[in-house]
């Protein structure tokens, strides 16, 4: 397949990612069309012109014209599409998703899937601490990380078709990984920081500590407003990589409580040092 | 004394924060004047009509002038300046401070003070990453908290006007604390997310991170980049609340970990929920 202005594109799932997709590839006078579970998000795409038409049936015709189709559904109710539904998709169709997880979820679907149909995997590093489609915002594509994590299955122009996405929904940096690769990486940037912000969120019940907060509190407990749902199924998914950052974290954590109990102001300092210069790498290009 | 726009205000610490009140004061029609350690931080801060006039010598009469006096230095800096520098002061002078941890501080100022001199605590919670004037922003005060630390040895009236000063300089809310219920406060709210941010930048030096980051990783090492003089300073002097935050949060995270381990995902989705649910206190009132 080729891809540009001519292309099918099907989202399946307009949350707040897929509303984001749906909206930036819009913009940019593509024509998408999207699968959903409810009425209400598709009359709200359409009027805010995100998409050009969609449904919430299993809508066969419109399946089996979509050349590139984009899933931005929950791992495992991606991988139950795929199991349920994948003879609808169109001979030579290219799929790609939006999950947190790769390792266990392309190994299922690529090792499932129709021989005339490629699955590229990639994971899009930005999102919202809210779901649905009427938080997306494509804005917070430009300038974000996009990984791509291809395996031995993938051809070269469905690796290639999949970048292009990536740059044309306005991502700053491009790059590819295994999906083994990023589910380490991810463990830590993703699911470490989540771990830490809702355990922060939960360990201190005194009321009232909203009157007497600073930034640095909301700063790091942003993402503590979290779906559940998507999420206990993530850190599942990955439980094994997590549970090694987590406990990487607690370590760092002790050393630092250790030399607090010490009164080692020059090795908390010299600790302190080292995260500042470390940090300054992380700030985000300008947009 | 009153305080109105006749009132001579000394700041002593023309730093981020001293910078800040300098430059909301002044904005407000109020003549401030400063000594600070850097004559470049005066000459910026003269060029931008942040402050009146300022120097860096140990201006008697200028100290013997000023009628509140507002001490934004470290905490040891601070006592420091007291024990050596108060017969300076103006009999009547209402003197206040900016520091973040005010149980050893308050009892040691309060102390030694002379008797003709009233020192009310307080703690903006607004602040910067990066220090020096140049960073200075009095926007940062708008809409944050402010909180006051008055003891038994405080005057209705000098409480008051540490209040106004609180609502002149833009806070939103303006609350008092005892000295101890602020250390316990700000030992979660403040030194731990610090201990977080710290230990979540040290722990893992996988290279070329950067790349593949989102902003959940970037919001919860915003205050990794860290004054390590001052916030060494401010844990030691803190340690014993900070150190039962830590252990607080330590097992709260344990136990995230051991429902992790078990396949627990009804009771992390109630963790997740409980999290969602506190977290949506914390937003700040809105500019």
């Amino acid at each position: 397949m080729r891809f540009d202005k001519s292309t099918n594109i099907l989202i399946i799932g307009l949350g707040v990612i897929g509303g984001g997709y749906a909206a930036a590839l819009t913009s940019k006078g593509y024509r998408v069309y999207c699968i959903t579970k409810e009425e209400g998000d598709i009359a709200y795409a359409k009027e805010r012109g995100i998409i050009t038409d969609g449904t919430t049936e299993l809508d066969t015709e419109l399946i089996g014209r979509a050349e590139l189709v984009i899933f931005a559904l929950y791992p495992t109710v991606f991988i139950d599409w795929i199991e349920k539904n994948q003879q609808l998709l169109r001979p030579g169709a290219l799929i790609t998703d939006v999950t947190g997880v790769k390792g266990s979820v392309v190994e299922r679907v690529q090792s499932i899937l129709r021989p005339d149909v490629e699955f590229i995997a990639a994971h899009p590093m930005a999102g919202r601490e809210r779901s649905g489609v009427e938080f997306s915002d494509p804005e917070v594509f430009i300038g974000a990380n996009y990984i791509v994590t291809p395996t031995e299955k993938n051809t070269k122009a469905a690796i290639e078709i999949c970048r292009e996405l990536g740059r044309v929904l306005g991502f700053g940096r491009i790059t590819e990984l295994s999906p083994e690769e990023h589910d380490k990486m991810i463990a830590f940037l993703s699911q470490l920081t989540h771990c830490i912000a809702v355990t922060l969120m939960t360990c201190n019940s005194t009321p009232e500590l909203e009157k007497y907060t600073g930034d640095s509190f909301r700063d790091l407990t942003r993402i503590a407003k979290i779906n559940d749902k998507m999420w206990s199924e993530l850190f599942i998914m990955n439980k094994s990589a997590l549970l090694s950052e987590m406990d990487a974290f607690s370590l760092e954590f002790e050393r630092l409580r250790a030399m607090l109990v010490a009164g080692d102001s020059e090795g908390i300092r010299e600790m302190m040092r080292r995260s500042t210069e470390r940090r300054s790498l992380f700030d985000k290009p300008k947009k």
